[in-house]
Formats: C-alpha cells, sequence, structure tokens
C-alpha cells in the first residue's frame, strides 16, 4: 500500500518533517512516497502544493497525509482545501498555548532554525571549525575542547563530532586509538590529561568491518579478524582508563551525540 | 516574566524541542527557561521528570509547558500527572492519523532519528567523508559531487556543506574564491566543468568584517575595505558566470541548506 505524505511550510520545512517523521515511524506496513514543499510562502505556491496534493490523491486513489506548519493563517487556509488529511502542527497547540501563557501570539515566519542572535551562530561556527581542526587525532593541544570521543578507526567519531558542532556549539576533538596505543593498553599523556572530558565510541566488529571494507576491499584493515582484535582491546582499554563507552551499532549520530553531551553535562540549548 | 518549557522525550527530544522551538518563536516577550529531558524511559525518570516540572512551577509560580512526546502510554500519564501544561505531540495527531490511514499504529520508540537502514546511514557518512575531504578547495576532482559551493573565505561554505552532508547524505564541496580568481574575473576551468552544480554563497561585508576580526584581529584580511572588494567582485563574477547566489547574512544554516537543494533540485529525504 503507497500512500503520499506532504512536509509543507512557509520556512525549511525542517519542523514539518522531523515531526511527521516520527509520527510514521508509528505506522508499519505502508510504503509512505515523502515529498517536502519548503517556503510555500505565496498563494501561487500555495495553490501549487494544492495541486500537486489533489493529483497524489488521485494516482493513490486514497486521500495523502499533510503536515503543514505554514504559520500565515490565509496560505493555511488555501492548504485546507485541498483534498488531504491535514495535520496542522500550529492549529493544533497554538490556541492552548495563549491560554496557558496568558498571551497572543504574533505569528513570525521561519524564526525557530533562524540565527536567532548572532552570538549562537558564532558559537556554531566556531565549533564546527574547532571539530575540523580537531578531527582523528590532527592536533594533540586539546585545552579548549568540550569533549574528546576516542574510539578505532570508522567507529563514528567523526560524524558524531561534526553533529554536536553544528547544533549545540559543542567543541568535539576526536582521536583514533592507534595500534600503539592498543599494544601498550594505555591511552597517550595528551588525553590522560583530559580524562574528565573523554568519551569512548565502541561498534560491533562485524559492522565495523563491513563499513571499512566499502574504504578499503580485501585489505587486513578491514578483515573481521583485525577489526575484532582492535575492538576487543579497544573497548578494554577504554574501560580500564574509566572513561564511558558507547556503541554506535545499532544508533544514530542524533542519539549517541545526545546520550555523550546528557552524560558529560553539556546539555545546551538545540539551534 | 519568565517561564520554564520542559521538552520530554524516551528517545532524544529532538522532535519536542524542534516543534517546541517553532511555536515558542511565535510568543514575544517571554523569558523561557529550556530543559531538556530525553531518554526519560522507565517510571522511575518519568517521576523524576513530574519532581523537576512542579519544582519549575513553584519557583516560577507560573505552570510550567511541557512538550511531551514520549511514546509509552503508561509514561505518557505520569508526565500528564505534572502540574504543567501538557502539550503532547503524538497524542494530539495519532488518532486522527489512524482513521486517516485506515491502520492502528503500534509504539516504536526512537525510530525518527534511528539508522532506518543502513545503506541511509552510509550515504550520510560517505557524504559527511566527502564534505571533510572536499573543503576549501583541498580537493580539485570534483566528479563525484552533487554540489559545489563558491565564495569568499567564511562567507559559511563550511557548516552549509556539512549540514547537507549529515542530514541529506548530499556530497557538498565548497572551493574558496581567491585573489587570483577574483582578479581574473573567471571561474577556474575545474569548476567551469561542473557548472550546473555550482552554488555562490555570499554575506554582507560587515557581517564578514566581524566574523574576520574574531579570527584574525586587526588584520587587512578583516578590514572592512578588503571585505568589501572581495564581496564586490565575488558577487559581480558569479552573476557573470550564471550561477545562482544565496547571502547567509541573515539565515541559518538549515534554511541556506534548504533552499540550495530545492534550486538544484537535490531535495532528498531528511534522516
Amino acid at each position: 500500500m503507497q500512500r503520499t505524505v506532504f512536509f509543507i511550510s512557509d520556512g525549511t520545512a525542517i519542523t514539518a518533517e522531523t515531526l511527521g517523521h516520527t509520527l510514521l515511524t508509528q505506522f508499519n506496513g505502508i510504503d509512505f512516497r515523502q515529498v517536502r514543499l519548503p517556503f510555500v510562502d505565496s498563494r501561487v505556491k500555495a495553490e501549487k502544493a494544492v495541486t500537486e496534493i489533489n493529483r497524489a490523491a488521485d494516482q493513490d486513489q486514497a486521500q495523502p497525509i499533510v503536515f503543514n506548519s505554514i504559520i500565515d493563517p490565509e496560505l493555511g487556509r488555501i492548504i485546507g482545501n485541498s483534498r488531504g488529511h491535514l495535520v496542522d502542527l500550529f492549529g493544533a497547540f497554538i490556541g492552548s498555548l495563549e491560554q496557558a501563557l496568558g498571551v497572543k501570539s504574533s505569528p513570525t515566519v521561519g524564526q525557530a532554525h533562524g540565527l536567532g542572535d548572532i552570538e549562537a551562530y558564532e558559537t556554531r561556527m566556531e565549533a564546527t571549525n574547532y571539530a575540523m581542526n580537531h578531527d582523528d587525532g590532527m592536533n594533540i593541544r586539546l585545552g579548549d575542547a568540550d569533549l574528546i570521543l576516542v574510539g578505532v578507526s570508522r567507529s563514528g567519531k567523526t560524524p558524531t563530532c561534526l553533529y554536536m558542532a553544528l547544533h549545540f556549539g559543542v567543541k568535539a576533538a576526536n582521536y583514533p586509538l592507534t595500534d600503539d596505543d592498543l599494544e601498550q593498553s594505555r591511552l597517550p599523556v595528551f588525553l590522560r590529561q583530559h580524562r574528565q572530558k573523554l568519551f569512548g565510541l565502541t561498534i560491533e566488529p562485524e559492522r565495523l568491518a563491513q563499513i571499512r571494507e566499502t574504504r578499503k576491499p580485501g585489505s587486513r584493515y578491514a578483515s573481521i579478524r583485525q577489526c575484532k582484535r582492535e575492538v576487543e582491546s579497544a573497548e578494554s582499554l577504554i574501560r580500564m582508563e574509566g572513561v564511558s563507552i558507547l556503541s554506535t551499532t545499532h544508533s544514530s549520530i542524533e542519539e549517541i551525540a545526545s546520550r555523550i553531551m546528557l552524560k558529560l553535562g553539556l546539555d545546551r540549548e538545540m539551534h
């Protein structure tokens, strides 16, 4: 069974899509065809969206689902006249929020993911530069780091660092455990002195071998034997040093980042 | 006036926070103290959350707002017994979605930002590596790029590329326009041959000077005169080459990324 789902917004449509995805994951067995329609900020664009929704209704022979986060009431009404099943993110809550807060809302488009203030933007940019310059053990002067991820090569350190920097303005460095470190069963001194900032990532050897195989097919580096040995040594080394550890095998970047920040008390406002 | 806002979830709380932020931006003049409570996945944690909510109610002498995206109905009920104003993201929509889709939902925690399928995860990882390895003109073999951002130094190219890679699996490269390029008033050949993948970023000279000043205080590089000259030449060069251009001055990374992808027809599913 195929159903078409629209995410419509006068901004990026990120809010509509984020909530929409979460809701759709609660329904199994349906093949959702997903269509994003961001920046629907004029009557003409709203009417075009309605045409698309109605066309999908004809094609699917079923009502499309429309996650709508358009703020302008007039444009919202146009979308509301389509043949889709409307999930109105603002309409559903704004009234009761006005009551609870005791003030009227003032419609403002596209503030949610906006710069907000320049300071927060700077923090994200600076953190992103930091993550780029302190990736993969590139720089061992780690005094400014908010956290330092350690783990074997391809355990998910780089994307996790970049995600935390981009979204939370966290200065995240990472260091790949080398054969030397693993043989000596101890972390280098420049990491030990920042122990309270360290966090370990690990991964199932089978998955690691898969990932490495796509990068260096047929190599020793990608062999299951090598991956097993590295992961085992790394895990025991990280535990021995008293550093927290998380497996990335079955988690998303978002989840890993959230768990690490919660654990290290780095829980800042999301941007 | 201060009001405390909670974002509660049995997962990362990203969904609750994303929708919550969007809704709160519609209310001006209130100082929102924001508290994230991710991974509330047990009775004990839910009861701790209730204690925190009730304490905030006492402190603020006003009802806290609680954006709740806990899926487990039992834990949801515990939160519902707090003294907060509950905004129940799932409860509000899941019933009408069940009707529209004609199937019952099956509660699944934390799938929204989950791996989903390994293939999508791989795509994001590969794209992130690509963005790292093709940052700042580091690599001029751009045949595999989905898009290539051009612009003066510090116009926002790197974070935009990383964001698109991490979230959309888009292989985004970037190239900083050099003095040579600007003087010759033409793009290098290795960019021209990929013209359909090019996109220009620009920025107000005053803002650029501010950003550069924090990096190289008092330098010619950060002077308003130099920034003005570079921005003017870059904009006219980019326009002359027939390449689309966007200003990053008043936009968020999310918005810039969304607009570029829409323009280049790279609109993929968000992860």
